[in-house]
């Protein structure tokens, strides 16, 4: 499946010696983080407490040239960002990390998840003189943070204060003039964690794949509600906020699709889950078939979990074109036609004549999903059994994943998964149970949130769920 | 005389009927403000109150193509902003009109002009919990705005109450979702003034050549210290902080060299000015001679007053390229040697052989100009008699013009000017008085301020005259 | 395996009815064959013998935005390429297609392969006064077209006069004002074929997955040897140089390494083929492991072949960055490092602590080869036991293939197998044999070419083998 | 007057010791030939007979960036070209220089002028099995030399037959491995110069201020018909070819409008031949008023001799907008306005309640010439009597020029200097003479073509007088 669900951000931090190469390691960084987020992307550099930065529309490899990377001087922290935009459209003050110039000391700040009283915020810091310059959460933190420094003894202290002032989903890392901290809701809905370079550098990450791509050994990760500050005097955790583990709510959504296969995340290998996914797929909706196929890239973990479970061999189904990039166009005469095709061919060989089963990791409105059902079909499969590691898809995300708004959602148009069959042309289709999901990360460190196929929320929700509500207000200034 | 003291804005905004094409008034307007700032601009469009904008680095031909002007939409009111940064460096926070999206309504503002007490400002709304995003002066004339806003009636008493906050030079123009304001500080460093289009808009203007070129007819200046407010209800203008005529002080760098020849300031030609300082120039140095020339394209009109006022003929002695942009390049080897040629070249047949008067209207570095000169000895002048038509540069600018640091300034490196003649290669070398200065613009409707030439400010200024302070400030969030 | 070998181009030709979409057809079939040439490419539409064209290097989606297609209009036939430029370096004249303004009429010519006497045939050519523009074999093409069409009575005839001028390896297809003319050499080196769309328009391409791409049944290959002519009179073959399936030696390489899985090529499907190298793969070097993985994309089918010959689970050993596109840079403090984890990253879950049968297609120099296993090694892989799909390379290829030079090879630079596998850090290493490299495609209507594995080239060969040859040439002209 | 009239070409050669500078030179040089050609440009490096080469469509200094620059390396010889596309429009492959590689040495040319007899020598060429691959007349002489260099001992013999065999007008350069070799046609149609810098390198250019903008001490123009070849053997000069004064017709229009008036051209200085158009202008057509302008940049000179010979004050009638690049738009609405203004603008103070003699060097269709006397109207012009430095255009330039088609030439759809006055709206109009045309450049080495204003052309002319032939020529290749 492409295209169809997002996540908003990723963030990476370092905190290490002086040296040139710091912006570097954000880069490669960032770079292993860019599924989390495609539109947008940015870095700081710290050097004893100059902040130096650049941002942009764009991935991180169009953004930054190694001329740009150099031109951001050396340092010794360093902070990162990629960003899907959901709020606030393509403002280009919504670009993280944000850099605030204080007189009490520059900061900067990077934030993934969304907030579920931002509104709140932003209209009290409104109506006390507060300007607000973008149009994301992650400026009403920033006021927060500011707001709490000028009445506090320390960052740490600031940081404290801050989290109980702000609700919902978020994992953030801020650098200061001497110090970088990190902090987590306490539900945990966004992963973070940490690690540390062969040359002793702590990078903060929001998965484990991007310490992988600069080589810093995993440490562990930042607990659901932990704050963890690193500064010269070493690292200190701080943990008053810390819950249970029955009262943490992770996206489970991050196993299923968002994070990295290679990621392991809250103690779990998210490949690992993927493949139970698939497996517990194949026990709640088992079939007759010569082969079972996953959609590229994200639906085949779960297809070789569901082969190995029903003893169904594996075989690829698909080919994905690699070079279908942002600039990639479909002209008018096409668009009445399968666009699937453009990007994803099936593999005759593997198909025809053959019953099959297909893995995909959701269904959204339906009509990818029937695109590439009719590319099977048309190479010849004789039956297409669809099998979604996924429950459905029913409620609005609160938490930082842009689910499409519920008028377009096939699972609420349509009752039974029968009538949801028919539309995508599929002669069978199975959902993963919600039961089996809380169960495919078996032996994590947290619980896990499954509110966008329950609809029942972890913590307290707004009434309204609108988006780029700041672009459409009216009044006289 | 070329790309050494820099003004730093235009602003141009215009209140009328809504129509899909009032991002081209904006666009016509900036481009002929364009000599005002080539650094960056933007253009904020207005619809009823919903904001849509856009601003990049670069001229105002290369950030706005068609698309992108007809992506903005259409509206009722509009402002633009071009600009060269001093203060901040290249931050793109700094790229003007500043657009605040605020509980109480949007709006946006632009400035041209620089305040004297901004760092107080600053440092009060930041220890309040402010953030600033920018470095630029602008964001505290916002913060005040916003601030007084909250505590007052209407958007007309916020501006006056930010009026009686503010200290410096400031030319602003903001729009609201239902209003266009424009206000100037009460000694009109700035120029400021409007005009009224065929279709019945008004377009408020840094100088009247932008509303020549969207075809408004020019209504008046806009008076020191004057708040000029477009609504549905009219015209209202507030002249409470206007000031007798002897208290205002213009700059009169502005008739010497910022503004274009075409346009008409507080009452004066520009292009008239420049001739009268020419004539002026003619009687307080005299000299015999063949020809008198000017350096394109600033020291033409003062030649031709020269020329007027001597009956020595006015000859054409250069040639500018008019293809040396931005991206123009002067590669490693030709900096040893006169790099003025590439851009500028003497016309042998009009200065071979003969005694030349050659006119520009200031000398910053001396480099420049000791270039210039050679180009006419080289093509065979016999004598060199320099004439600037303003007097020498000594003092610092707070009030919108960067000029060079003192210890680069060849008035303030050499004690007379027979030895700054030397150093520029001149045979002869005469500056036009400081009493002959404020008699160029005979007639205007404001004084004028001299203090870049005599140290004299109008109103107080800071004790230290820095740039990019807030680059450079350490301390711990 | 990732950057090493080089298939140099993919085409793509349609004759119909005339069509505004006509480039949007090319576009895509373009899109499809982007994996066989990313540097350069370009588009040129027959409108009633009326040529228009645009071309550029870089990626079919970077070169033609949907202003770019439009602006080409519309036509009833079209010709398209992708090209990776060996000979005659990055030079513009060499993007192809060539389109040629001559008065007997407009040409346009696209070709895949090397002529292994083009030097000589451009030699006869400068001699007898012509010029070339490019440094690239097709020109000598172009030429010997011309040169053949004055003295024939038709096209057709100088296509066939044009074969048994040039030697080696050419898919070609041509355009002229009134047909689409394809032809193949006789020993088929590179792949051909054609099909029909919906519309009734005839498609001819480098591979049949640019025909699924547009939606244009396959209809056949072009056989070794044929011409095949596109006209309102219908499809007219000429079979006279078309030797007998022995004389055949179509590049195996093809099956192995360049073309996509999806296409079917000369009767076999590529996909079936790659799983079958893996089958004898496993049959000729089996091994006690755990687990079988693929290096991707192109080890992925093998591994697959090796896990179901030999019985040991399949797994997913690695994730490979989706967005290193060609502006991702490599830094110079990560030189000294693995360089290859910024690419690709281990899944530890699937290899730690497990015997692992690691499935690439080929090694070259051998240094991506170590990096990938010190991946696998850092993840905690117990045993690496490599196995590659194709035999040895040690020979240049003349038909082509881009492959380095002897001394970069690392089966040059070593004797023995245990040696390289050494190098590599492998714990075992098996190479398929050149017997079953013939066996993988069985049931193919072609024979294949070894001669980069064995040194037994199906035709004479030049003697030196240069690149950019004209580059470096010197002479007083 | 501006944008109407076209010059085809700018070409500047060096010939010097090797350096790594060699292309810096060229930059500069063509950097000051800008004004002949704006649409593309190319720079080849000869680096002891290997050849370098970069061109693109743009102005120099955005196809030229420091990085290519370098990356064009050092050399000994080098040449560049700037460009206006008339035939063959935007071909890529038009862009000069040509760089041939050929077997028996490389070769460059870039040329100014046009051809009479392109069309022959193309035909010939095709028939005989050579292939155009750009539509310019540049690559006809590159085929001549290519052919008459294969059965000629020497490249400067090569090029005395090539100049027997075209026609036209051609001022040409080529280097080879060894040697640059300028050659101008007997006629003398464009200009050609040469100089020799400080350090001994000789520079041939289409206009002396190139020579200026090196550095380089102009030594004398290339006369009509002299061949001259610079190598290590020094500098040789072929003259066999070269006619009585008498028998030349160098391009008037070069004097009036398209060379830069700091050029000595054929022994006169630009700026002085204009000054002498305007003096004769006042001679012929006096007239009583308050003020003599120019229109900017070219109607300028002629203003001042106008006014010089009149006794009428010079004044300073317009602005133009410097900032007016080719990215510059002219959005929907202001079509049916005037859009002169968004460009210029009148001086009010300069015009307002006088008698305006307005001086222009030429009128082509007479809309911007009607939309710059309305400015002036609108400024308060009291009278507006328009002169012009030129005859009126009648007739088609077979040599390089590109004047619009006669349906468009204002002076061909009226009979009458009353009636065109009355079109463009001034209250008398008065053109040079051609009697006068003569004069203006009294001492010059050459005699004048005046075909343009009277149709008698120096030598045969096509019959038809067709642009961009070959991209509508339709045949069965």
């Amino acid at each position: 499946m492409f295209n169809s669900l997002h996540e908003e951000c990723g963030v990476f931090g370092i905190f290490g010696t002086k040296t040139s190469q710091i912006a570097d390691y954000v880069y490669f960084g960032l770079h292993a983080l860019q599924h989390r987020g495609q539109e947008s992307c940015g870095i700081v550099i710290n050097s004893d407490g100059v902040f130096s930065h650049y941002k942009g529309d764009g991935l991180v490899s169009e953004i930054f040239s190694a001329e740009k990377l150099k031109a951001l001087g050396q340092g010794n922290m360093a902070l990162g960002h990629v960003r899907y935009s959901t709020t606030g459209g393509k403002d280009i003050n919504n670009i993280q990390p944000l850099v605030i110039r204080h007189i009490k000391g520059n900061m900067a700040l990077a934030h993934n998840g969304n907030l579920t009283n931002s509104e709140e915020i932003r209209k009290k810091i409104e109506l006390s003189g507060g300007i607000f310059h973008g149009t994301s959460d992650t400026e009403a933190i920033a006021y927060s943070l500011v707001a709490n420094r000028l009445t506090s003894k320390s960052t740490q202290e600031a940081v404290t204060k801050t989290m109980s002032e702000i609700k919902g989903a978020y994992s953030c890392v801020i650098i200061t003039a001497t110090s970088m901290i990190a902090f987590r809701d306490p539900n945990g809905f966004r992963p973070l964690c940490f690690g540390k370079t062969a040359d002793g550098a702590y990078c903060v990450a929001s998965e484990s794949c991007a310490l992988d791509a600069v080589g810093a050994e995993f440490v562990r990760d930042i607990a659901p509600g932990e704050i963890i500050a690193f500064s010269k005097e070493g690292i200190r955790s701080v943990t008053s906020y810390c819950p249970a583990k029955e009262k943490t709510s992770m996206c489970v959504f991050e196993f299923i699709y968002f994070a990295r296969p290679d990621s392991v995340i809250d103690g779990v290998s998210v490949h690992h889950a993927r493949i139970n996914a698939g497996r517990f797929l194949a026990k709640e909706h088992p079939v007759e078939a010569d082969t079972v196929i996953g959609v590229p890239d994200s639906g085949i973990d779960a297809a070789i979990g569901y082969a190995r479970e029903s003893g169904i061999p594996y075989g690829v189904g698909f080919i994905k074109n690699k070079y279908t990039g942002r600039s990639f166009i479909q002209p008018s005469q096409t668009q009445r036609e399968n666009t699937v095709k453009l990007k994803l061919n099936a593999i005759k060989e593997s198909v025809n004549g053959k019953r099959v089963v297909m893995v995909d990791d959701s269904i959204v409105r339906g009509t990818t999903c029937a695109g590439i059902i009719r590319l099977l079909r048309n190479a010849g499969a004789k039956e297409v059994h669809l099998r979604i590691s996924s429950p459905p898809f029913k409620h609005p995300c609160y938490f930082g994943t842009d689910i499409d708004s519920k008028e377009n959602l096939i699972a609420c148009k349509y009752n039974s998964t029968d009538q949801i069959a028919e539309v995508v042309g599929a002669d069978s289709l199975g959902y993963l149970s919600v039961d089996a999901i809380h169960k495919i990360a078996f032996g994590a460190d947290v619980c896990f949130c499954d509110s966008c196929f329950t609809g029942s929320y972890p913590i307290p929700v707004p009434d309204n769920h609108t988006k780029n509500k700041y672009d459409t207000k009216i009044g006289d200034f």
